[in-house]
């Protein structure tokens, strides 16, 4: 008690856990534009159990549909190591941790398909013939441009997110994996729907006042390059950029921890195909993935719809890292390091 | 900007003005509950001017209807000195101020009716038979029970905060008073929806955030007692409580500021019969009156609606609250006052 009365975000992380539900809302069917509001307002996620069972993509769409329909494409793959696109790394021969973005190539789409499934029964240590992870996973509206002839099979945005919030998804993306890639625990400006269409999901979720929790650091770029041999290098960025990114993983609570992390409490869902998440603006997010039990691949949308800056939300998250910041200098200050 | 750097509550407030509009937004209809749930989300005020025009009471109340219909009810009115129920006030004869309740009786509705009227064009100071302040203010849904036979001149709710919000109104309450009375800077755990009847009333707004510039203090109770003369005599609660109270006055602003009060940006309205205010939940308001030209009263008539307290809102005054005051235990032990 007597931390707490000295300790604002101690207070803060205690009163938002007594006033907030520690598990996620499920609904049964999709909500209203006016409900679905309300949980805007309260920032808070739910999942809607099949609400998009009916969709051409849930019905239709397997590896056989898939390669068939995008015979002739060549899409974007994000090629990593380990399955860590955008993920802190340690950089090799050194003891700086980046943040590794993947080697991006074009690779014949029914080829990059039959490589995940291949993949999907294998245990790591991988073979050499598959130990690379291979991801679609651009998160820049692909599914109307490099997946347009996709497209058709979802609907352009959900009803009642565009209706509540007023305008049309900021981006529609989709993502094609197996279970060797995870999405590191990161967050988003942007109201997310989530649709679940072949395997599974895995969502660690954190609220955006975990944030003095996670441990975030300024973390210099790397990315991993294709070297003559074929052999992906992680090479640091040239430009010296620092990117900030969570070290702390909810999954190994112990590493990395910071003061605060005991008192955030992770939601876990899963999504089912046909499932979707609401996963609300600035929420902290660790995604890993199941393949489906036939063709071992994983396939998800999502839907971005632009946050609102005004109102308490933004400036909750602004106020909870400036005082974090002053705390850790302060801290810094006493212990020297000055 | 250096001050800012070090000064979590001088970003917060500066990130707010930048994102936040600093006048009121002015409807011209009512909004849907989606519309109005929007500005839930956002905490933010607006006015819809005319919305209650076809309303019973701003049809058909006047003075004479309203001491018709009540020509044989007495209500709890409250009286002061100086208008001023529920304000900071010097505790004569002391260095306190204190927070001053009103002295409270029951009078025949006709004759504190005429009172208000007759006192309604006198200026201060005011003549020994009008020198007392009256108010019809008992915020303990009045309007169902007290004015009970006036309350089918109004809707029991307003339908699009009642589906919006999904819950009927906590309370609805009628205040009826002239241009003496003032009510002070404070804030409500409460969704509001204020509605003019007669004359104006002229709201000075902060927003939830502006806490650490209003200056709170915790101030002793007392109240009013009329004297065996009749005089209104102010004294101290004998429990010794204390509440916290705004001691800085958005329309005296050099007066009782804190190094924050000039952050703070006032949202002025002034509401004509007919009108809506919706006052989002936690903001400060300041509100004083003008009487209808003809009769020299004032009438207005709000809704409070239970708020949110999951969500980003009440987690942001918790911290901003935290935060300056561990500010100020600091600045007091550096001053050696500890």
């Amino acid at each position: 008690m007597e931390d707490q009365v000295n300790d604002p975000i101690a207070t803060l992380l205690t009163t938002y856990n007594e006033l907030n539900s520690a598990s996620i809302e499920t609904l049964y069917e999709e909500p209203s534009p006016l409900e679905f509001m309300r949980y805007v307002a309260r920032n808070t996620p739910f999942v809607v159990r099949g609400a998009a069972s009916g969709w051409k993509a849930c019905q239709e769409w397997n590896a056989e549909y898939l390669k068939a329909a995008l015979k002739d494409s060549e899409v974007n793959v994000a090629v990593t190591p380990y399955g860590n696109a955008d993920a802190p790394t340690p950089l090799p021969d050194t003891d700086l941790t980046v943040f590794a973005k993947p080697h991006e190539e074009l690779q014949p789409f029914p080829s990059f398909l039959t490589y995940l499934q291949q993949q999907s029964s294998l245990t790591v240590p991988l073979p050499p013939s598959h130990s690379e992870i291979r991801y679609a996973q651009t998160q820049d509206n692909n599914l109307p441009h490099e997946y347009a002839l996709l497209a058709s099979s979802v609907p352009p945005s959900i009803p009642f997110a565009r209706i509540a919030l007023s305008r049309l998804p900021d981006a529609t993306n989709l993502w094609i994996g197996n279970s060797h890639s995870v999405t590191a625990l990161h967050k988003d400006n942007y109201e997310n729907i989530y649709v679940q269409v072949l395997g599974q999901k895995h969502f660690v979720l954190l609220p955006p006042v975990a944030s003095p929790g996670v441990n975030e650091r300024l973390l210099k770029g790397a990315r991993y390059k294709r070297s003559d041999k074929g052999e992906l290098e992680l090479v640091l960025d040239e430009d010296g950029g620092e990117v900030p990114f969570a070290m702390w993983d909810p999954d190994v609570p112990e590493k990395h921890a910071t003061k605060y992390s005991r008192l955030v409490r992770p939601i876990r869902v899963t999504l089912d195909p046909g499932d979707f998440l609401y996963l609300p603006a600035m929420w902290y997010h660790k995604v890993s993935q199941t393949g489906c039990a036939d063709e071992g691949i994983c396939v998800a949308i999502n839907y971005w719809y632009d946050m609102e800056f005004s109102g308490p939300l933004y400036c909750l998250d602004t106020l909870v890292r400036s005082v974090d910041e002053k705390r850790k200098a302060e801290e810094n200050k006493n212990d020297g390091v000055e």
